[in-house]
């Protein structure tokens, strides 16, 4: 079924004000949420909601905090999260990134002790949308075995570039999982193979079958040993800049996911004179990929479905899944 | 065979003083090309040398031009390459963003009109014994197809991230194809299969066969549609950032690729204040994923392998390809 975006977010507003949101906080807050599934990502949308809402009731998520900054240099700014709202710390962090960029031309937040960012994308939208360049990402909760390891030690480390586009913003935002464990459960329930190998089997075989995937706990890193070193270097570099913790110190129970370590860069090339340039770069980057598909393909950069995918929602409504939109509206 | 690392370095600084470098440079290019080897990558020390040499002979490298800089804003600074020595340009932009880093927590340098920086790992490298985060990237000739399509429009773009560590840097260097042309070549030559699926064949099958991909010219992004999508926003962010060429305007033929963009980031931690907590989160990252591995199983950081093999190869000489190292003697 699909509600209309503003009603979508208006339950999850009023569910924020009920657990004790005061009014801008609750109403950013339930828009980060309800972008995500306007954006076809209703993972980190309305279905991570409900967990987020437990995770305050569990006192895991401190509605009060605000983020403090802590040492600070030119450019570069540590900051605590202090264990408050995820997307609202987030959200904080990338907006003080491209302050310190329109002041030193790049800025660089490093976020501790804070909790799950729902849908990282939000802030490299955030990002594009004042026309500066984004890059961040987050640890994450020991979710993927290194390579050539059975034990999921490392972290999915999403992360997200984003780049301003008159014409449509340029945004990646992936996580160095080939699979979420989400996508995983959505190609089983639909009885599909996946369309390349997502994990190892419990035989230490790599495998199709989601179920075998879910059933080892061994999905893949992106590019196998490849994305393992990445998601390594990811993690010390966010939990060294920000003085906070690695995936190997975070709970391995999603309701107790907190104390992550992320990073905000934002980089605005206008501060080096005019952006016109910039524009013609991205359209001509654009248009050489859009002239490389063949016969009926269609190669898009990343983000070129998210904005498809807006358009339809906000036209023909949010697709929600019934019984969680039932279940968040009876929160 | 294996010759002495002083020998190897001494015999590539002569060929570069004839060929019209003056000391000082030849001396840092020859010791960047040596490092190379000396660290295991031949493939892009020793052996590309000689590639390196007649790019200068055709004009495409100009060996008297030195980087000039252009727009700055703070910690943002734009530098024109001018088509000059790849290597050398990349070392003067990273010791000059770490500079930036010194002064402003970090520092950003975009490199326009550059040529082949040999091996990215030098300059993650340079980074972390200057004691600070390093994060470089370069842009490339079109060698890869974008997810979906059958032809090589997008760049292998490699990327390094370095993170500064008493006991061993930690430096991740990779391109973003899961094999390179040079790495499929090798297994061919052994009579191997890739470990893992490198490619598509002419049929549009994925192969571990690396003579199929060779045939094909379809290797795979690493990830699949994530590497590919990662590929575009580093050649997007670098051509912008550079005010330079994307991937799509960089010739195909190898001995012509010119004009490249490249960014390189410093991030100095210490500028927050004291650096014992950020060496104690990289020794604990490093102890944790050691103690990963079970029944005789080494998980390795970034750069562990390269810090043994660079050990080995000073004690016992550094490998390399006899065919190869007389010709560049005959130089």
């Amino acid at each position: 079924m699909r509600v209309a975006y503003q009603e979508l977010h208006d339950v999850l507003f009023q569910v924020l004000r009920k657990v004790g949101l005061e009014p801008d906080r609750a109403a950013l807050c339930a828009r980060l949420f309800a972008d995500s599934s306007r954006d076809g990502v209703p993972s980190h949308g309305l279905n991570l909601f409900p967990r987020f809402v437990r995770m305050i009731e569990l006192g895991v998520v401190d509605i009060s905090a605000r983020p403090a900054r802590g040492a600070a240099h030119g450019a570069l700014e540590r900051w605590d999260g202090r264990r408050g709202i995820g997307n609202l710390n987030a959200h904080h962090s990338m907006e003080r990134a491209i302050a310190l960029a329109g002041e030193h031309g790049l800025g660089c937040v490093a976020l501790a002790n804070t909790n799950h960012w729902g849908r990282g994308g939000n802030f490299g939208w955030q990002a594009a949308d004042a026309g500066v360049i984004g890059i961040c990402w987050t640890n994450t909760l020991p979710n993927l075995p290194p390579w050539g390891a059975p034990e999921a030690r490392i972290g999915n480390n999403p992360i997200v570039v984003s780049v301003p586009r008159p014409r449509g913003h340029v945004v990646l935002d992936m996580a160095l999982s080939q699979f979420s464990y989400g996508a995983l459960a959505s190609y089983r329930m639909r009885g599909e193979l996946l369309p390349v190998a997502g994990g190892f089997d419990v035989h230490g075989e790599l495998t199709r079958d989601p179920a075998a995937i879910e059933a080892s706990r061994r999905p893949l890193p992106i590019g196998f040993w490849k994305g393992s070193g990445l998601s390594i270097v990811l993690d010390l570099v966010a939990a060294q800049l920000a003085g906070g913790r690695a995936t190997h110190q975070v709970s391995t129970d999603a309701e107790q996911e907190t104390g992550l370590s992320q990073v905000f860069v934002a980089i605005d090339v206008s501060t080096l004179g005019e952006s016109r340039d910039a524009d013609r770069i991205a359209e001509e980057i654009v248009e050489h990929l859009h002239a490389t598909a063949t016969s009926g393909d269609t190669i898009r950069y990343p983000g070129e479905r998210t904005l498809e995918t807006r358009r339809r929602n906000l036209a023909e409504g949010v697709p929600v899944e019934p019984s969680i939109w039932d279940r968040v509206r009876g929160l």
